[in-house]
C-alpha cells in the first residue's frame, strides 16, 4: 500500500496534541507529588500519533476483543497514557488529577483495575512476551485483523527478557507486531548504557529478525511514515526505534541527568506555559480510529472445559501424574478449541506433546526462554481468547517468577505446570529438582496450587484449573505413582481426601505426591507395632482444606506429621502450619528435604534426605510422645 | 601476536584426545544408565583443545586464583567436563564410572562439590554472566593475566540472561572472556529455532559488541587458532561460533533427533569401535599448559571485614534502613578495598550510590538486568576474590530468583539487599512493592535473612553479612524509622532483641521493620486499656531466634501475633509458625497483606491492608479471648 502523508493540519492537531498530553502528565503528577513526567514527556508525540492516528479502538467496550492492543512495557510512563485514553473520551480529563490517589484506578502503574489495561506493568521488560502472546492469538487463532503495539523503554530493552520475546516474534513471523523502542537515553540513576547509538539498537533488532525503522520519535510525519511501514510488512514484526529525549520540551530538564520519577515542582508552571506557546491550537480535540467491519476476531466460548473422556485407569495402575497431565490436557483440547500449550522444549519430559501430537496447531514451543513462554501465556490468554497451559521442569518457572508475580496483578488465569519435582527425580542431579515451587507459587495472589498424587485426581485437577479464574500451579511428579482413586471420583478444590482410618488412629499423616506414598508405606509398617494413624492427601494446597484437617487432626490427639519433597519454608508443611495457626493443642512433626540434595537413586535420596517411610515412622514415633 | 599453527603430531593428538573423550562420556553415561553423551559429543574437540592447548591450569590447585577459568554453562555435558579433568591427571580416569552415583561427587550436573567446579550449573543460560563477573574482577580488580572460557549450548543461547551477560561483557570491554558456542542443531523436544544458521549467530554476537568467529567446531586447527585470536583481540570479548553436530561421529545417531539425554545403551559398543577406529594413538596421553610466572593474581583477605566506624545516630533519629546500607556499604568498603557493590540503575534508591561516591571503580553499573546482575556478582565473588553486595528493589530479586537459587547449589556468598520492601512504600503501586521478597529467600538452602528496623541495626547487618558463608539477604525499608539502638548495641545472627516487655504481658508481638513501629504503637494504646504487651525484633528472620519467642511466648500465655508487611506465605509468620510447631499451647494470629495492594500513602495502605497498629490491637483483643 502505497503512503500518502497526512495533511499539514492534521501534523499540526497531532503536534498540538502531544504537547497537551505533556500538559496532562505534568498536571498529574503534580497533584499526586510523585510521578514520572520527564518519562511520558520523550512519549508524546509517539503518543498523540498511535492514539490518534493509528490504533482502532472500540473506545466505549476498550477491550472489545477485535480492537487494537496496546502495551505500555514501560509502565512508569502511565500518567501519559491515562491522558491519552481521557483525551479519546473514555474518561474525563479531570479524573486524571486523581492520578495515585487510594480511592482511583489510574494507579503509579497500569493495572487492569482500569477498563483499558490488558495487563500490569511496572516491573520491566515484561510488555514485549505479552504483547508477541496475543499477537500470536490475533495472526495464528483469531485470524483477524487487529494489530498490537508494544512501548519499550531503552532502558529496559536491556533485561534479556525482551531478547527472548523479540527472537519469538521474528521466529514466528509476527507482522500484526510492532515494537516501539522510546530511546531517551536516560535511565534512572544514570544514563543508559546504549544512550543514543541508535545504529547498535538497529543492528540487534535486524539480527532479531525484525524490520528495524530509525526515527525522530518527535517527529510526526517520521513516525506517521513508520507506523505505515510497519503495517504493511509482510512475514516480520516492526521495531520503529525512535530517538527522543527525555523532558523533551521541559526547557533546563530536557535530557538533564537527575529527574528521574520526580514531579516538576515549583518548574511545573513555567513549564506549561512554555508547552502551551508551542501550541496552534490549545484546545485540539482529535477522535482516535474505529475498530472496522471486517477482519474480526470472532467469537470465543472458554467457559466449562471439561474432559472429553473420563480418567481411564484401574486401580493400582502405575502411572507417572506428569504422563496423566498430558492425558488430560489432550482430552480437554479436544473439548475445547481455545485450549492451547505452551512449553520451553521440554514437551517430551512435561507430556505437553500429547496436546500437540493431538492439534499441532495449538502447541507453541517457546524454546529454552522461560520468562517469554509465561509472557506469550499470559498475552495469549487476555480478553480471554485463550486456556493457555504452560509448562517446564517445576524448578525452572523460578526463572519467570516476576512473571507470575506480574500475571497476579495483571488478573491472568494461565494455568501453570511443573514437572520434575523434589529429589524424587533422582540423578539429574539439584539444578533440576523442584524444591520451592509451592512456597513460590503460593505468594502469587489468588493462586490454586494443586497437587494431585496419581492419574485420576491429575486429571481431575487439569479439568478443574482450566475452570478456575486466577493463576494456578498444578505440580506433577517424575516418578510412577500408583492409581488409587476411582475413575469416577469427585474432586473439588479446597476439599482434601482421607485416604487412610481407623478409630483408633493417633496420628494424622499429611502428605501429597510421592509422599503420599511413603505415608501409607509407614502406616502398614506402624500398624504392624500396632499403631494406627490416619493418611490425608490434600488436593490442592492452597486453598487447603482446613476443616478436614482440624477435624482429622483433633480426631488424632492434635499429632499431625507433615511431609514433603520441598524444602522447609513455604511449602506444604508451612500452609498445614498457617491452618492450624490459631489452634491450640496441635504439634506438628515437619519433614522435608533440609538442605541441597544431590544425584542418586530417587528411592535412596528421599530416604537420605528424610522424606521416606523410615522417616515417618520414626516422626510418628516422635510425635506420640508429644 | 603472529599465529603458528600447531605441529601436525599435535593436531593428530587433539583428533585423538577428543575422540578419547567421547568413549570416556559414553562410558561413564552407560555405567550411570543416564546422561547425556550426544550433547558431549557435539564439545569434544573443543575440550581437547581447551584443555590441552589453551587453558593454563594448575592440576593440583584446580582454584588457584591465577589459573584460568572454565565454565560449562550447558552443564549437562558434565561427563565430558569430567573425562577432561581426569585426563589432565586430577583424577583417576577409573572414577568416571561412578557418575551421577549416591557416594561420588561427579553428579549428573556439575557443582562445587567437585574442586575443580567454580560454580553449578545445568539450569540454563547463566554461565556467561558468572563468566563475565569473573573475567570484570581478573581485568579490574585483579589486573591479572587469567582468561575465563565459558561454554554455551545453543538451546540455552535462547535465555534471555544470555543477551544481557553478552551485552555487560561487551560494555566493559571484557577482553578476556571467550565465549565458545556449541551450535549443535538440536535441543531437547525438537531442532532449535536458529539450527545452523551461523550467520544470525554472528551477525547478533557482532551487534552485542563482540569479535565473532564462525568456526568449524571439530576442525582443530580452526579451533586452535579462533582461540589464539580471541586471546589477542583488545578491547571486546571474543565469541567462537562452533557449528558443531550432537552425537558427532556416533554412526546412525549424530544430528539424529530423539537422542537427548540419553546413553547408548546397546549401541554403546559399536559406537566405542568405530570411534577408536578413528585414532591413531589410542593411548594418547597429553597435559594441559600450566600457569605462568607472572601476571598472577594478588593474595587477597576478605576475613573479618568490618565497618570503619561504629554506628552514628542518635536515639528517636528518622533514618531510612535503606540509606543506612549505603552508609555501612561506604564504611565496610573503606575497611576492606575487596567489598564491592553491584546494582541494576536504582544505586540511588537503594543507596549503593554512596559506595559509589566513595570508591567509584569498585561500584560495578549493571544496569536493568538482574539475572545477569545476579550471575555477574556470583563470578565476581568466586575464589573468594571479592565481597559482593548487590541490590535492588527487593521484588526484582524475583528476576533473578533462579540464578539465587543456583547461588546456594554454587555456594556462594554474594550479599543481596533488597530495598522498597512491602506496601510502606506507597504510591508507585504493587508493581514496585516486595511482598515475597522473604518467601523466596528463605528457600535457599543456609541463607541468611536479615530484617533492621533501624539503622543501627542495619549497620551491624551489613557488618555480619560480609563475613558469613552463604547466601544473605538484607531486606530495607523504603520509609524513616526510628533509631531504637544504641549505637554500641551488640547484634548476632539469630538473636532477637525484646524490645519492650512487662512481666504483666499478655501477648508477644512480633514485628520487623515498619511494623516493629506499629506494634510499639499498638503496645502505647492497649496500655490506655490496661493490656500490655511484650514486643520483640527479631533481627534476623533466618535463623529466627526460636529459643526467645518460646520463650517470651510461655510468658505471654502462649499468645502470639506476629505483623508482617509481606504476603502470608513463607515470611516471617510462617517462619515463626515453623519455630513453633513442635510447641504444644501456642495460639499465633498474623497480620499480612492479603492480597495485591495498590497505589496510596504509605499510612494509608498499611491500615487498609490490614498491618497497621489499629489492626494489631484489634488481633490482641481477639486472641486474648483464645
Amino acid at each position: 500500500m502505497s503512503y500518502h502523508k497526512p495533511e499539514a493540519k492534521t501534523v499540526q492537531d497531532l503536534k498540538d496534541l502531544a504537547q497537551k498530553l505533556r500538559i496532562h502528565s505534568i498536571n498529574s503528577t503534580q497533584a499526586s507529588k510523585s510521578g514520572h513526567p520527564t518519562s511520558c514527556a520523550s512519549l508524546a508525540e509517539i503518543m498523540s500519533v498511535l492514539f490518534f492516528q493509528q490504533l482502532r479502538l472500540n473506545v466505549k467496550h476498550p477491550r472489545d476483543p477485535s480492537s487494537d492492543r496496546l502495551i505500555l512495557s514501560k509502565g512508569h510512563a502511565a500518567p501519559i497514557l491515562y491522558a491519552a485514553w481521557a483525551e479519546t473520551g473514555l474518561f474525563s480529563v479531570e479524573d486524571l488529577k486523581n492520578l495515585r490517589k487510594i480511592d482511583s484506578d489510574l494507579e503509579g502503574h497500569p493495572t487492569p483495575r482500569l477498563n483499558f489495561i490488558d495487563v500490569g506493568t511496572g516491573s520491566l521488560g515484561q510488555g514485549v512476551a505479552v504483547g508477541a502472546g496475543m499477537a500470536y492469538v490475533g495472526k495464528n487463532f483469531d485470524k483477524a485483523d487487529y494489530r498490537t503495539y508494544v512501548i519499550v523503554g531503552d532502558g529496559e530493552s536491556a533485561e534479556g527478557s525482551v531478547w527472548e520475546s523479540l527472537h519469538f516474534a521474528g521466529y514466528y513471523n509476527l507482522d500484526n507486531l510492532c515494537v516501539i523502542f522510546d530511546v531517551n537515553r536516560l535511565g534512572q540513576s544514570e544514563a543508559t548504557s546504549l544512550q543514543h547509538k541508535m545504529e547498535v539498537y538497529r543492528d540487534r533488532l535486524e539480527s532479531f529478525g525484525f524490520n528495524a525503522l530509525v526515527v525522530d520519535g518527535h517527529d510526526i510525519d517520521e513516525l506517521c511514515k513508520a507506523f505505515h511501514c510497519a503495517a504493511n510488512t509482510k512475514s516480520k514484526p516492526t521495531a520503529i526505534i525512535a530517538k527522543t529525549f527525555k523532558g523533551k520540551d521541559f526547557p533546563n530538564i530536557e535530557d538533564l541527568d537527575n529527574w528521574h520519577g520526580k514531579p516538576l515542582g515549583d518548574q511545573a508552571d513555567k513549564v506549561i506555559k512554555h508547552l502551551q506557546g508551542l501550541m496552534v491550537n490549545p484546545n485540539v480535540k482529535l477522535a482516535p480510529k474505529k475498530v472496522g467491519k471486517t477482519g474480526l476476531a470472532p467469537e470465543v466460548d472458554i467457559n466449562n472445559v471439561k474432559l472429553c473422556a473420563p480418567p481411564n485407569y484401574k486401580l493400582g495402575d502405575s502411572v507417572a501424574t506428569r504422563l496423566a497431565y498430558g492425558t488430560a490436557l489432550a482430552k480437554i483440547a479436544a473439548d475445547n478449541d481455545r485450549v492451547i500449550a505452551l512449553d520451553g522444549d521440554t514437551k517430551n519430559s512435561t507430556f505437553s506433546d500429547k496436546l500437540k501430537n493431538a492439534f499441532p496447531e495449538r502447541h507453541i514451543e517457546c524454546f529454552i526462554a522461560e520468562q517469554n513462554l509465561v509472557g506469550v501465556a499470559i498475552g495469549a490468554a487476555c480478553r480471554r481468547r485463550t486456556v493457555a497451559f504452560v509448562s517446564t521442569f517445576a524448578t525452572f518457572f523460578t526463572r519467570a517468577y516476576d512473571q507470575i508475580r506480574m500475571g497476579a496483578i495483571s488478573q491472568t488465569n494461565v494455568n501453570f505446570v511443573g514437572s520434575h519435582c523434589g529429589c524424587s527425580i533422582g540423578e539429574d542431579g539439584p539444578s533440576q529438582m523442584g524444591l520451592e515451587d509451592i512456597a513460590m507459587f503460593r505468594t502469587i495472589p489468588g493462586s490454586t496450587i494443586f497437587y494431585p498424587s496419581d492419574a485420576v485426581s491429575t486429571e481431575r485437577a487439569v479439568e478443574l484449573a482450566a475452570n478456575t479464574k486466577g493463576v494456578c500451579f498444578i505440580r506433577t511428579s517424575r516418578p510412577n505413582t500408583c492409581v488409587i482413586y476411582n475413575n469416577d471420583e469427585p474432586f473439588t478444590i479446597g476439599r482434601g481426601k482421607v485416604v487412610r482410618q481407623k478409630p483408633s488412629d493417633e496420628v494424622l499423616l499429611i502428605g501429597a505426591g510421592i509422599t503420599l506414598y511413603e505415608c501409607l508405606a509407614a502406616a502398614d509398617q506402624l500398624e504392624k507395632d500396632c499403631i494406627t494413624v490416619r493418611v490425608i492427601d490434600p488436593f490442592t494446597v492452597k486453598p487447603l482444606d482446613v476443616d478436614l484437617i482440624v477435624e482429622h487432626g483433633k480426631q488424632c490427639g492434635g499429632r499431625v506429621v507433615v511431609v514433603e519433597d520441598h524444602y522447609q519454608q513455604g511449602g506444604l508443611g508451612e500452609a498445614v502450619l498457617s491452618a492450624l495457626a490459631e489452634q491450640r493443642n496441635f504439634v506438628v512433626k515437619h519433614l522435608f528435604v533440609p538442605t541441597v540434595p544431590r544425584s542418586g537413586p530417587p528411592a535412596v535420596l528421599i530416604d537420605m534426605f528424610g522424606i521416606s517411610a523410615r522417616n515417618v515412622v520414626l516422626a510418628v514415633n516422635a510425635i506420640l510422645k508429644k
